[in-house]
């Protein structure tokens, strides 16, 4: 596939004609799969290509979005993608990776984190887990480095001063929380670098799955905190990622 | 006013018929005053005599209530009473005492508490400060020691660590927090007696006048933790009353 | 393994390095299962040992979790555990015992009650069972008295007056409803003993999931009522058992 | 003003032209006033004539729609009328009576109750009046006998069987509470006559303007309770005197 | 099973002690099954006896407590009663009849009807036809006329114009409507009877599980009607049957 | 079956009785089906035949009213007809098509444009085709040239922007969209035709089943959008068929 | 001020530099304002020039923006506009018309229409006239015919039928309802043209400021029903206005 | 005062006693002001020194937490500070400046900033102009350089493409808007920067004070976007200077 200014070139040169170069400039934007307008200027326009939510989506689907997007650039990610689903998927792309607990599935190999810099994934709970994974390997396929503390949540708030250091370390800290999410307002009192913040839908009754989370992280006491949708793992590490590559 | 023991007497000593007795054991149990019914009989039902709850009432509804329930037992305690309704009231109780931060009045002396065991009354932030004083003032009205703990909360936690061996030391502790409310979780996390949290409406957009305050505390990763309506101090500090004067 | 005085005296002795000692004081906080730090030291901190919430965490997890509390302190307490789950943990540990309606699974002995002193459990319904049981479990596991008062709620009024001394005698009762939680009231109206209130999800239509039992306790008329999450009978029993325990 | 039967016999009688008559018949079931096209047939259709919702209505508009309607019938009752506005009203109609309690007026006198039937209002306290007030006037306007029993909340239970007789003699039962609510579901498990229930703005916090008391009311474990919108005294007594006229 | 009044009779001819004699009122009042208190002086107090809320209870339970109020009155109603329940308890209820539009069981035949007084049930589409239904079985297990009006919503609101006469001659009306609700404003405006709206859970989107019906039934602009819980056919017939047994 | 005007016509020529003619002349408003009133006069009333909501009623119930409406007009169109209901039922109607994606079953042919007309159908993501293809067959059933234009939400808002000439030739213009439903406001600034704006369930956490996107739409900064509920597709496309025929 | 046509062939004719071109065409379409950047291409992209929100505008603010819309396009329609805030205003623009009910204000002219084709606006209550009259001073600002027919509500449905003729006569009708909404239902079963509906925030209690109506009328089980925003007036009329001008 | 190392060093020197410097370090962390206890240490562990929220705190208390700030840091920022409550304090502070849109109060000098990276701060409208001075005058007053793109929604988003370029060189991107808040997810689409959205309470109806836009913000199907409180200019600031000072 010929890159946009391989394309002005050949123009400029006479070996497109302009309509020619409309239409592979076009092509270049979108590609169009009838059920779908594949983005691909998303690369270009926000410096990270698209991304497949698989939630929602047929494995057939699946196929031709990853086929459509492979062409133009790699690694692709797909994300809220089940086992079974990925089951029916990896005869197309035998050189796929599928991250169970994370429910991810990605192709091609990430780029290498170009500094020492990393993200920290910070979760309160056992249960919060695949969030903070999702969260965990789109940040690596995005190329940073992630340093991973599972399960400091506030009940024992010793488990969260012993990895002080390393959270303080990070760039930027992901911190994921369930229940009633208090994890977020005490790692954003004690750090001097961006928090990002992710309820998660763990709990129950007036836990209203996650919202309880969420209006505690919207609401923190602490600055420098900024937050997500419920289980949004996925969205905190492609804000995070664009951070850590300033 | 005739105690129920002294009417039951007088009547085994032919001193009051039965219909008299039936109609005095009635009035201490009730005493009707049109608009109202008031409670007398719940000190012995409840081992707390009524507390009148001020807001709602016109001055001359409070004048009247008071006046039914000292007869019967002192200190009488009203809540919610704003200094303007509170200058209507005090030529008739010119021995009442208001306490203006946690609209409260009290007539007549409180009980000495009988231990040196206290309820520590913590809190978040500065905006707290009148629920922690209704709470604060209603449990040494009833008989209590009292420790204020203020301005703690988890944005700068070293302040609530300075304090944590008064917070231990306590029988019963009290949290009160707006905002995210997190506080809560994280001193029941630390201590060993019975935390009573009570949510405040202090913080905007989607704190929702308390609510997420509420939520938080209701669903703490952390244990011992009951919950007690937005703004609660008086319900807090009467249900501390009694764990403390077990 | 050593308690935090023995490491501490066989430093002193000469025995231990002081770096060799401080990793056994962490290991004596904290064990690090990788995907979960299991808090050693709560029974020192909140007076209680960490107890296994089941329901979220794999058959497996739970069997890590378990041994590492149980070569600390006994008895360990799981709740929200499936007989199905259990039926996957009863071969690691044969003489646990589950209670089914209660959804708990107990190993070790449970410490004898040091006093006569009782919680009174009380129900409005017979759906309400399950969190009764989850209550009066956990509080016999921590060592407590109690006695069940079941389906006496206020449709059937005469049924609560039958059981109002059983009920007056506990040093603290746990008032467990669903539908609209009316129980909490007229019990909190008649006893001098603290009320810990549990709303159940039971009902249908705008009950919410247990939401109109809960707004019900926590707006009470009577006072002396405390609250917690929806169906949360473990942990109205956690702060029943700290109460008792005083 | 011709009723539909005198018009209809002058029409037979040629006294009257057909159109002339359909312009009667049609002022006959509505009084077109331009901002308003009043209910005159209403009487005839539900067996009780219109009344005015003075809330949100000018005096102005008022004063019309109460003239429109008492050329037809009387009494006729305004609701929801603020003191203010009642005396810019008063001049216009000087035999009106205006009940400051029930914020309400009404002009005519109410016809005599046919029977010794009555209505029982039973409120739970002191500031659920003005709301009962308005049940009481709206039922006694609408010809039935009215007993009021104020105060008898469940917080203070004796209060309220010390009343059960009077209660449970009613052909029709009103509760009106704020707070929690629980009174309706008491009531409804001790009377065999229908309860109606309304549920008052009266609370703080959780309570959200009366939410908790509806949710009360409409998920009550005792049978034959029905439930109007919050502080809708009128409806409950319009309700209960259909009821009562049987 | 003796009555009230044959066990005080035996006790003032000597045949009972007072101690027999009390043990014996109490049974009288309730049948302590263990897992269940069943309520026995309700057909006492209330005039109509027990209903067994089926959902949520198992057959074993059930079985229990239609023995234990079959034993003192005939019918026992039991609601919200799957096909596959019923199908485990027939064998112990030979006689039992099952609805299962309705979802209903009674067990014993209804009293006759004292009169030819009958209660309409009005739906608005035929996905409300089982709460239909179960109204109907439960008035008419209770001894009333019911008549059936289904389907006659008011997006073709002619087909409610042609069974306007049936409507307006019951004696008290039962409207029953999902999505909208409309059809209780327009039909309360059309009768002069008093009508009981029942919102069902019927809709999709934004209509909440019935929500929005509740909503329209309790702020109608047509006055006499009230409401009960979202599909609770039960609790409207009720009430109803207490209004036509006037 | 006879029309409305044929019906007169025998009456006047004395070929049918008046008794008779009503009965016909009620059978050509209504079928009666028992559990349903099948409204034959829609097409004359509202000018669209009336639609069968397929979900919640049962195959054997939508092969009636399919019957009872295919006698008077054609086509007849089913929605939310699920593949398994549309198996049992298509050998009652061989000639039936079933559309999967639209979940739509139409028996007999639809109407031909009268004009070039068209309503364009634009979607945001790919999850929103169901509900797109609801509003394009009800659409099409109705009459209507209809123009596809999926894909194209605003996180690659060069998508739409290459579609833009075809949207702004539309006559009436649908925008379907979950999420965060933007897509509504930015397409209600480009155009000048009305937009119906259709809110899709699509989405997790916060975006609760679709109100996220409702709230959206409602709230538009862009002037000329009108919504519809949550998933209603053909409802969407039933008002612009109405615009779309003007 | 130059349109865009004479622009340009200034350019062609060399009268114009193009980057002078350039910076015309940008002034017009926005007209930058520091606070604000009125958009004054609207009428080109929407068919309608921009309308002034006056709501939480300065007057100082509001008196900019319509200067900048009047030099381009007239009339200027400015909604939401309180009558002291007109009395701010009146001076700079004599001529304009402030009409109170609505709270809107017009300079300018208004278009005559070109047609007898008229808009219906149709009120259930009283106290819904002023949206009424925003709608209506919104079409007819816009160039349309416009009939007012006002509280025709169901509670006296006779008032509605005695108007259908009008209101099914008009291409489209806004209905406009607060209290239960169901006017929308009944209106939308018996016309044949698109129905725009209107919550207004007219209630009290679990009305919630207009949420009850909206629902409703996103519900309504008739068809050929779109919804705006509560109290949206404007925005309805905006709509019908697009569709009356087909 | 005395810094941190200042205090070590007088210790190793002699010149503070160890008890002396404890205290000294104790100063240092926090400012005990009896109502307050103000966090010293932010600076030094946030990298940001504390901020005054100046809603609910007294003129008097203000200036006791500006005065012990200013001894330790300056700038100190106060933000929500009414233009009344300033005035009271402008005595105390001479050369505070206040920003009146903003309701900031600023005392000292903000630094430089050290680069030319700039934050944007966009608005979608006119109203949303105070919450986006609070941001501007906050990451100001933190030394980051601002640019103003005001008034930019989508309803006219020619407006936004005009000023795309000045929002894609920003290295974070601040995106402001009320109503339905299109705006964030149109900008996250367009840009390669880290986009804070901050939804604003401008709106009326259904917008439910800010809620429709943060719902939309945190829904967005744009990538790299995080959500802040409504309302709150200031938290969208904090992280924005955090990441601008990478």
């Amino acid at each position: 596939m010929l890159t946009t200014t391989e394309i002005l070139h050949q123009v400029a040169t006479g070996q497109l004609s302009t309509s020619e170069a409309t239409q592979l400039l076009d092509e270049n934007q979108t590609a169009a799969l009838g059920f779908a307008n594949v983005d691909l200027s998303r690369q270009q326009r926000n410096g990270v290509p698209e991304v497949i939510y698989g939630s929602g989506k047929t494995s057939k689907q699946i196929v031709s979005i990853v086929k459509a997007l492979s062409k133009q650039t790699l690694p692709v990610l797909t994300t809220r993608l089940s086992l079974t689903k990925f089951s029916e998927l990896k005869d197309y792309f035998p050189s796929a990776v599928y991250y169970e607990s994370a429910r991810c599935m990605t192709l091609g190999t990430p780029p290498l984190p170009k500094t020492n810099d990393y993200i920290a994934v910070v979760t309160a709970g056992t249960s919060d887990q695949p969030i903070a994974e999702e969260a965990a390997i789109t940040a690596e396929t995005f190329g940073n480095n992630v340093k991973r503390i599972y399960d400091v949540g506030v009940a024992g708030i010793h488990r969260l001063f012993s990895k002080l250091d390393i959270i303080r370390g990070a760039k930027v800290v992901i911190v994921i929380a369930g229940m009633e999410g208090a994890l977020a307002s005490v790692v954003g009192g004690l750090v001097s670098s961006p928090v990002i913040a992710v309820p998660t839908s763990i709990g129950y009754g007036t836990n209203f799955q996650g919202m309880t989370a969420l209006l505690t992280m919207l609401n923190s006491c602490a600055s420098g905190i900024t937050v997500v949708n419920v289980d949004n793992g996925f969205g905190a590490a492609y804000s995070a990622s664009l951070i850590n590559h300033i």
